[in-house]
């Protein structure tokens, strides 16, 4: 087979609020090849990376990522390795590209799976794909109280994990964030599992971060998500060597294999948390969770929009039964919801099973998602390089 | 002051070569506050940062550049420092934003310089700038004869340092590479400083780069420059252990601070070389020339355009005599000549002042560059984010 056409399709919600989820927007990919058609996702702010896709060539190590891609061979996944690596050293200096290719990348994998009839997770290798226990991944409340209401509806809906960010986390006072710790585990119960996250909060500030770690030690919290920017590796370190029973997660910004490998090498956090839509698709992705697996560090998705994401980002772990837990966005959008037709929803046993359907296993529903299209034309010198594909 | 203003200038070359050349294009910053103007200019993919400065928002921490930049007081050093560190909160999970905030910052510090009446190497808390040694940086031949005559061309213009790189080194045999580095030498003098580039040619092999070890240290070659991608952190440090009297160098494709600390820290490179337009500015710049001083690891820019982004380059390491030598791009094209009416010259004892004018000490000529403006537009739901501003 040849890559005849990538497309980017941009959907996003009427109105875009200015709060920390994800699910907002999309940017929904589809690679074709003869009579075949594979679909991905990309985790990226969906104008820059259509301008990624189609930006005219600056000089030889920075050309648009589509050139690396369109009329390329796509029978194994050798193509896709390779094809990988030519997007790496064209696009070097478009900083962009990791993400503008993730979803790319994802597109080819299902592309292959739907031609060989196949699930991605047995072409990455795996013979089995391990089911995986989903945390529900929400924000903390405005109070306390909201907080352990949360905490407590997760639960009833039969969640043994969940996972709290953002909002205020971090900003304001030690005891202030104690209290919403407290009522994390509170609403959970004593044998869930709760998981905090800072968001980057503390750039690399170790004392700052250090303070908050007696509430964490003692709410017996899993771990604690990204307390500094991604690049303060010797901060997260430091942070890992006190924390005691608290792991340190990061790694959802790593944009290449070699960040997210820095972070297991000499960062030591005890959790890598890599989005497939960020860091070069499932194929990079599938690299850092066979690192981690060799360091004794536990994978875990990042995913925070669709079940098409989702689904692309239990592939590369898929196969690892140490590598339990895996991130469930809890409270996505309508548009992140009605862009499959089906969804991925634990089981009675609270357990989530990877499809095993041919590539992704997910059907898209494009009607459904019509309504959110995000028409966009980009004209260079006179000439239009990208208007939003109409199907 | 308060910035009212950011304006991008995309210009191009008529015709854009499949080449190592990065002045093939530029992308101009102008950033105005009351009466005040300054400019920068990102070393970027230009469309794909004109997008990177006004995409939609995605969510919280993926806003469009300009969204942190417009509207902020901007009154002293301080506020730059602010400004950045906004940018880099709020656009954290857009990609490119880096690449696009480089340029703005690097203005701002223009734009200050000029309404204090002060070069920016002062504002940056240097009392003196020192003068540079340039090394003319250049492609090697297409035969080691042609290299040769590069070498002996550039000599005879009065350099005493040259840097070759890319075209087919590394991707032949170690006795071409040898014979290109040979021809270097040859051309450029025993005295010469020679430097090579292998614009990291062997990903994270290091079988391939040590092989070519031996003819670098016949030859006297002061550093080996990008052996491997940026990423590839043990490789360089595993190298550099085995380079002898030739240093490893690297960092120019560093877009944070970080990822530039870990190339000294863990890396063990000798020599830092840092973009000002792709690290987030001036700001970052100078932050990784400060913490190379401490580990002894000698600052280098990186520079492949214009006078301006020269001029900016130099900023960061001006009040550091210990780092001497500069890239100083031989062979720009048309554009990156004519864009600025003064340029940076060595004076008659071969080294380069850095200018005592306020600001970036460069007056730049719209004139001559308007007939490489490159026309664009970029609309959204029917609205134009951006069109190229007229002047």
């Amino acid at each position: 087979m040849r890559i005849d056409a990538v497309d980017f399709f941009y959907y996003a919600m009427p109105e875009i609020l200015d709060v920390g989820d994800g699910s907002q927007d999309l940017l929904l990919v589809r690679v074709q090849a003869g009579e075949w058609v594979g679909w991905g996702e990309c985790e990226a702010s969906p104008l820059v990376s259509i301008a990624s896709l189609v930006a005219p060539m600056s000089h030889s190590a920075c050309k648009p990522v589509r050139d690396s891609v369109l009329g390329q061979r796509l029978d194994g996944p050798e193509d896709i390795l390779r094809i990988g690596t030519l997007v790496r050293e064209q696009s070097l200096d478009q900083l962009q590209a990791d993400h503008t290719y993730s979803g790319i990348d994802m597109a080819m994998w299902d592309l292959l799976g739907q031609q060989r009839g196949e699930p991605v997770w047995r072409l990455l290798g795996f013979t089995e794909a391990h089911p995986k226990l989903p945390y529900a991944s929400v924000l903390f409340g405005e109070t306390p109280a909201e907080t352990e209401a949360k905490a407590r509806a997760i639960r009833a809906d039969g969640y043994r994990a969940a996972k709290f960010g953002w909002m205020h986390y971090g900003r304001g006072t030690v005891a202030e964030d104690a209290a919403h710790v407290e009522a994390a585990r509170a609403g959970l119960g004593p044998d869930g599992m709760v998981m905090i996250d800072a968001g980057t909060v503390w750039g690399d500030d170790l004392a700052a971060a250090r303070e908050r770690l007696p509430a964490l030690i003692a709410a017996g919290v899993t771990w604690l998500e990204e307390p500094f920017v991604g690049g303060a590796i010797d901060a997260y370190a430091a942070l890992a060597r006190e924390s005691g029973p608290v792991k340190i997660a990061g790694g959802e910004g790593a944009h290449t294999f070699w960040m997210a490998k820095h972070l297991i090498d000499h960062g030591g956090i005890g959790y890598v948390q890599i989005d497939a839509g960020r860091i070069g698709g499932i194929t990079q992705a599938k690299r850092v969770a066979d690192h981690a697996r060799e360091r004794g560090c536990t994978y875990v998705n990042h995913t925070f929009t669709s079940h098409l994401a989702l689904s692309a980002s239990l592939q590369p772990f898929a196969g690892h039964a140490e590598d339990l837990i895996c991130e469930y966005p809890l409270e996505p959008r309508d548009l992140a919801v009605r862009l499959t037709r089906n969804h991925l929803r634990p089981d009675a046993d609270g357990l989530l099973r990877i499809p095993d359907g041919p590539g992704l296993g997910m059907q898209l529903d494009l009607d459904a998602v019509a309504p959110y299209l995000v028409d966009v034309e980009i004209r260079v010198k006179g000439k239009t390089l990208y208007r939003t594909p109409q199907r």
